[in-house]
């Protein structure tokens, strides 16, 4: 019998909005490679070594860093859920949507709530969070470090310090972050640290990883009451990564495959050149964008490599230009959420997508679809300053 | 520069434990398709047919019927932690590990529990059920309809028609069930019913299905307090499926890749053929077990075909066996949970694991190796009572 679904065929696609990024074709090859049982010794190996990669990643000797089996917000609440109790103080900083959705789940684990705001786009000052804390005693101080829907980056070594020195955990989101510039999680004292997959790691979505230290484990095993989430529960997830190898869930085993993958190509080419790669192709963006009269949004010296947000000129719509972009160019592009919709574009360049050639190319058709929509700009602009950028450092 | 690691190499298995199953390549093939955007045109296209597909896969018209974005347990939770509110009361049936694991999710909700027992391997007799619900009235009553841990496979449809009668929630996990024996969730009066991609659908773990009806859906909008799992919250993730599009979290785009290929399959062989099929397979596999002298543990009448619990013979050592079936055969067998572990085997004939050839060679290697451990056999009666059955259909 036939089904009246045909297989799927998709366009090919240049993936440079907030995320899934493009992903290499060597993770998608071993994504493919055929089963094996979650508890099959072959796969223990694998575990393992993905384990010791994404270490070396988020910079720490943490035991318990693993990949989660759900997408980078699980992970977000996979933090929140297994330190929170029922009336823990929780600090949370806010300035965009993702530290807006740290709130709903930390309110929903029934933490009490202390929020430091400040405006989208703009970094939480240190001074700030060191006024909060030294007033009041927190559980836990929550804070993102590449503000996805801002393309804000978060500086977090000073307030890591400030953290530690007032007993709390320091729990922070490098969903965006992880992969395109440095996470040294030692190092910047954070105790709680989770990712997702479909981002700088360019691996597709679907897991996230997350690290806890010792301060972090030891809140979780002298819980009062046992962690809300049974599928997030630490206690019983480090039993599986641990060598007990204690059965919880089925494990996604075809995903883990890619994320073995994926670690490999970052370690191959080096966290180093792999951040630099991330600098150079997003300052040769900016001086692009900025050459054709546009504006960028994050603050100036707090801007994700990664990620940027670039405000929509005057006159221009967002979705025509989005479709266009699609449409004829097969660049994905992101629009924006919350208080930005509509006003601004978000531009990734995110690991395997983080390419000159997407620079140039996107700097050209941008500039394309922008005179057709009307606004008035000379079209060797952009492509001029960026060229300028990646030819001043060869 | 090169990784320490090498690519991942595994070695060919036959998956004929209690998950995952076998994956057809075709599967793995469309997973290996290069990523489009969570909010591309062409993405919400495979999301529609994979719902359409879903749909007629647990024989509803639910329009709320979707995978998960995590592995079947997420669905479990999912199920108890949208309906569930502080104090609710709802009765749960035990008779094995995942009966168990309800318990536990369900609690974590802050339910209030009551259970019906039964022995491992038996099914919870409907009468049972009835002369408790008569009693005390409960918001959820849940129950497994293949009992994973043990082969039982449990009849619903009467227990259905009860729990509505007294307007109750009627929750149903399908994990092991769903694509290799009928599920009627409208039929059978199903309100919330999850499952697993592992199992019958012969899909990579990762995604957990699932359909709430519209008793299920009011009682979700009209809850008092906010689901306490953000990533599992079926008011925004409808809005994410639905015709809004409104972003939630980003979905695992090549899972639902694999996803749609693998319901594709299923609904090519046809639902009908496909249970046959299951049903032929074990047959010849009971009837080998049983030829060789081996006890079938579930309730007769009430096997699951896909899931076959047998009986460790005195004296041969549970851990032996399956290392020789692993690493001479390649055959994944499955050890027990719980009351039953190191003294019954687990034997997978789900989805594309689910063939005679499969049959044969795995009753083959086990009277080889049970030999060799000692147990006195006469090695062809396995094989020779599988092939009547195969003969006697042809």
């Amino acid at each position: 019998m036939q089904s009246e679904y045909n297989e799927i065929k998709v366009t090919p696609r240049i993936l440079m909005g907030p995320g899934p990024s493009d992903v290499d074709p060597r993770v998608l090859r071993a994504m493919a490679t055929p089963l094996v049982g979650h508890l099959d010794p072959e796969f223990l190996e694998i575990m393992n070594e993905s384990m010791d990669m994404l270490r070396r990643l988020f910079q720490t000797n943490n035991v318990l860093t693993i990949p989660i089996s759900a997408t980078g917000s699980a992970g977000m609440e996979a933090a929140f859920c297994n330190v929170i109790e029922e009336g823990d103080e929780a600090l949370i900083c806010v300035n965009g949507v993702f530290g807006q959705r740290m709130t709903d789940v930390a309110e929903r684990c029934r933490a009490k709530l202390t929020l430091i705001e400040a405006d989208w786009g703009k970094i939480i000052p240190p001074e700030k969070v060191k006024s909060v804390i030294d007033k009041q005693k927190f559980k836990v101080v929550a804070i993102v470090h590449a503000e996805t829907s801002t393309g804000a980056l978060q500086p977090l070594e000073e307030i890591g310090r400030m953290v530690r020195e007032h007993d709390s955990l320091f729990l922070v989101d490098t969903v965006t972050s992880l992969a395109g510039v440095p996470v040294k999680v030692d190092e910047w004292l954070i105790d709680i640290c989770y990712s997702g997959t479909q981002k700088c790691l360019s691996c597709p979505p679907g897991l996230s990883p997350i690290t806890f230290n010792e301060r972090a484990m030891n809140a979780i095993r002298n819980r009062k009451s046992k962690v809300q989430s049974w599928y997030l529960d630490m206690n019983m997830i480090e039993r599986y990564w641990g060598s007990e190898r204690f059965y919880h869930h089925t494990a996604p085993i075809s995903m883990i495959y890619a994320f073995h993958e994926a670690l490999r190509i970052i370690h191959e080419e080096g966290l180093e050149n792999r951040f630099k790669r991330h600098r150079l192709n997003a300052s040769a963006l900016w001086a692009g964008l900025e050459a054709m009269g546009m504006k960028l949004l994050a603050q100036e010296g707090y801007r994700a490599p990664m990620l940027t947000s670039v405000g929509i000129p005057e006159g221009i719509v967002d979705l025509n230009v989005r479709k266009k972009l699609l449409g004829n160019y097969g660049i994905e592009l992101g629009g924006s959420l919350g208080e930005l919709k509509g006003k601004a574009w978000r531009v990734g360049l995110m690991g395997h997508s983080s390419t000159k050639r997407n620079v140039l190319f996107f700097l050209n058709a941008l500039a394309s679809i922008l005179s057709e929509e009307g606004y008035k700009i000379e079209r060797g602009l952009g492509i001029d300053a960026a060229n300028q950028i990646f030819n001043s450092i060869s």
